[in-house]
């Protein structure tokens, strides 16, 4: 597929500079560009690449003045870089296979109803009694168990486990072999040191516009929901123990692990590798650095915290310092120690 | 499906006081609980929660004396915890589905045996020469290799992934998506920077009553076995390398991760997120707490350790508390340290 | 399958030095072995187990001398443990059955084609304009996007998800319900507080000989490709993230993730539970400790890094040390501090 640099530059309302009838056949970082490409800079820290980019295209804030000559078609749009994201939205749109239809085996249980214009692939499996809303795309392998409900526009990928009576909201994604709604780690200790089963009868609701990773884990709750709060993103390999709630358009990275009971607030953001600890709540907008281990409640919104037990950033980053002078220090010690025992002999001496 | 009080008081060989007709539909918390809901109170912490609840009665211990008046029905039991558990177990008995029989299309390997009253779901894979207990479930798109032998009651959840010649118990639940005995990882280095694959020839031993998360992995052993031992409980995404054994009653949270050959004892607590280096023995009772990650092996029983590398967890949370305090004694420092040169000015003042 | 000494030693071009008929089944380590049993002694430090080990032949070095009295079998080959791999490697050919054909039910979508003596279990599905190489092994519940490309010898285990247009060399392994190039984790916050999904419209590429463990992940990249290079092993539940390039015969073990655009170079070493920070460059031979937060370039190369931030190995453990002595110098300050305090009485007493 090929478009003209001027039929982009009209998609955007933008304005070129150079040749317009250069041909676009696909999208490159500025530093990776080839003929045939369109790239984008936003950033003036890389505006050197202009210069040398073998990109056909570059698109430029249009209040954007080269300091050299460039060889590329400049297209000057309002804001650089939404204007290519929107590029690759469209592109997408032309490029992406709409799948469509049912691929045969795919299993169906009874009592459950699916809505127009969705996908459902090979070797899919929907249990009795699920609601599945339009347009939904239901990939090769995903497994949806009993009384499951699923809204409108969403995309259950290839894999994904969806247990009994698990709530979806609408234009949602989920990622390769993710699994919704297992079995809450609870386990009530004996007299005898085995352990019984805490049976765990709550479910998973997510609610809309929230994207979940491959391979994540979120557990039912053990009574009541494990909830997901609408436009929640969460990436790969997360764990959300029972009875958690994640807050709207927080934003969790790779690795991290949320323990039960746990409620974060809004526009939180967890970055890789945190752990949180169980019956916490953090406040509208905390902000938690890779790594760290959050093992207190966060009351006041906002904050940012870092380390393992995390404390403040601020507050983190100063002592990681110190510990980092603390052989110095050994020996500034050291030193006092050595002028008081001469010290002390002189006196004597005196 | 519905209760009346009296019939759950029944049950429970327990004693009411207030309306035993009451009709329940729902367990939940007793700070969310609703009309037609059951709960619980056992924690004296959460008495003033009693007087304030929606729900329709209310389980507590035979020796409980409420201190204001009450709207709920109360249930005097020996125990309310454990009843309360017990009526959540009688409660999924009667609403579970009990999945039984054949879904077509599901494989089934030449000789393979599976034991009655089971259930293979649609895409279910069972390989050759396995030999399946009795009432055993496997779920849509579990896949179970050639050779393996799986006990009687025991459940495998969908996307379950069992290679060849593993050995699994009774009354064992492996949930979605968990991997067991794929290879484990040994690379030999060669003279030219490459790395040469070891073959994997052992398998993977599991014995009765334990349950496992979602999306776990736990690998074959070089030679002989990975051993999980009767009782242990392991959740979500957690890594067991070639080689280990996990001793008895052992529990393992999300996330945690095991390095080769090691041989946690028994009756153990692994929290979330904790490593544990290879080749290692930990004592039975060792408690890990979450992120720690462990060097070294623990011989002296019930230890609790912390921190990364961890030690014992009081040597650790006084250290951690120091290193906050580390600006303020540096200022401790500067102070003599000023003193001193101030001292030494005097002096040759004098 | 049963072997005499004498045939394992010729195979292996060695000197018997005992019964070279005795009957060999099975591969064990030198204190587990049994009668029947072959173990191998490579390392002096279990030099003891040799005199004590059931097992009926044990491979030694061609200059190992016994100091005791040996009941084993003794087979003198040039390197005992390349010779025992060696060993391992002709069993695995021996016993491991060859899957070959395909079982049905098998998805295969219109345009793609596949190379000969391969094997397509049950419930596999290869998507659209696939090519896929001679040899090529994918089991049951693999899922193979569109446009896909595999090449010779590589085996795609149990419930691997593959996206559209990934490319994978020859000889490659992956293990069970990993998944190669679903979005990478890129949102554009909003003027109201919600994400917006930024189109992931790259590939992930994975050259030869590359060997990936189960559960792990793998993102596409944004544009371009996230690439894994040849010789490159990676273990279970690892997260690479989008835009990443590992390079040739580098070792990434367990839990460990990496985070968007980073470059790691070739011949490092990953340990498990690292995390390392985005758009970074480790150069060749980067020793990673386990559990270490890299989160800076390293520029020279073969460094060992160790700790959360991460740094030099050799000062993280120098401070390391230190944290532990800290209520010790604590105790120092205090004695300067009160030594101080009375020199000052002292003075005034004069």
């Amino acid at each position: 597929m090929e478009f003209t640099v001027g039929q982009i530059a009209q998609l955007l309302n933008g304005k070129v500079v150079g040749d317009n009838t250069a041909l676009i056949r696909s999208a490159a970082k500025i530093e990776e560009g080839k003929p045939g490409c369109i790239s984008f800079l936003a950033n003036p820290k890389y505006e050197s690449y202009l210069y040398e980019t073998e990109s056909s295209a570059v698109l430029v804030n249009h209040d954007f003045e080269p300091k050299k000559e460039v060889s590329t078609a400049l297209i000057y749009v309002e804001n650089a870089y939404s204007g290519f994201t929107r590029l690759l939205e469209e592109y997408q749109r032309f490029t992406q296979q709409i799948k469509r239809g049912v691929e045969q085996p795919a299993h169906l249980g009874e009592g459950s109803s699916v809505g127009e214009d969705g996908y459902r692939g090979a070797f899919s499996y929907v249990g009795k009694k699920c609601s599945i809303g339009e347009r939904v795309k239901i990939y090769p392998h995903a497994y949806i168990g009993d009384n499951v409900t699923i809204g409108d526009d969403t995309v259950i990928h290839p894999g994904v486990r969806i247990y009994d009576n698990t709530v979806i909201g609408r234009h949602c994604v989920i990622f390769a072999n993710t699994v919704i709604g297992s079995d809450g780690f609870g386990f009530a200790p004996q007299p005898d040191g085995t352990y019984k089963t805490i049976p765990q009868l709550g479910n998973v609701v997510i609610e809309d516009h929230v994207s979940i990773g491959s391979n994540t884990t979120i557990d039912c709750a053990t009574m009541g929901s494990t909830i997901i709060r609408s436009g929640v993103k969460i990436d790969n390999l997360v764990q959300i123990a029972h009875n958690v709630e994640v807050g709207k358009n927080t934003v969790i990275a790779a690795q991290s692990g949320i323990s039960g009971s746990t409620k974060i607030g809004e526009k939180c953001v967890i970055a890789g590798q945190v752990g949180i600890a169980g019956h916490l709540t953090l406040a509208n907008g905390t902000k938690v650095g890779a790594q760290a281990g959050v093992g207190k409640n966060i009351k006041k919104e906002g904050l940012a915290l870092s380390g393992s037990p995390a404390y403040e950033l601020s507050a983190h980053l100063r002592a990681q310092a110190l510990v980092r002078k603390f052989p110095e220090i050994e020996k500034r010690i050291q030193y006092l120690e050595k002028e008081k025992a001469g010290a002390g002999k002189t006196d004597r001496a005196d």
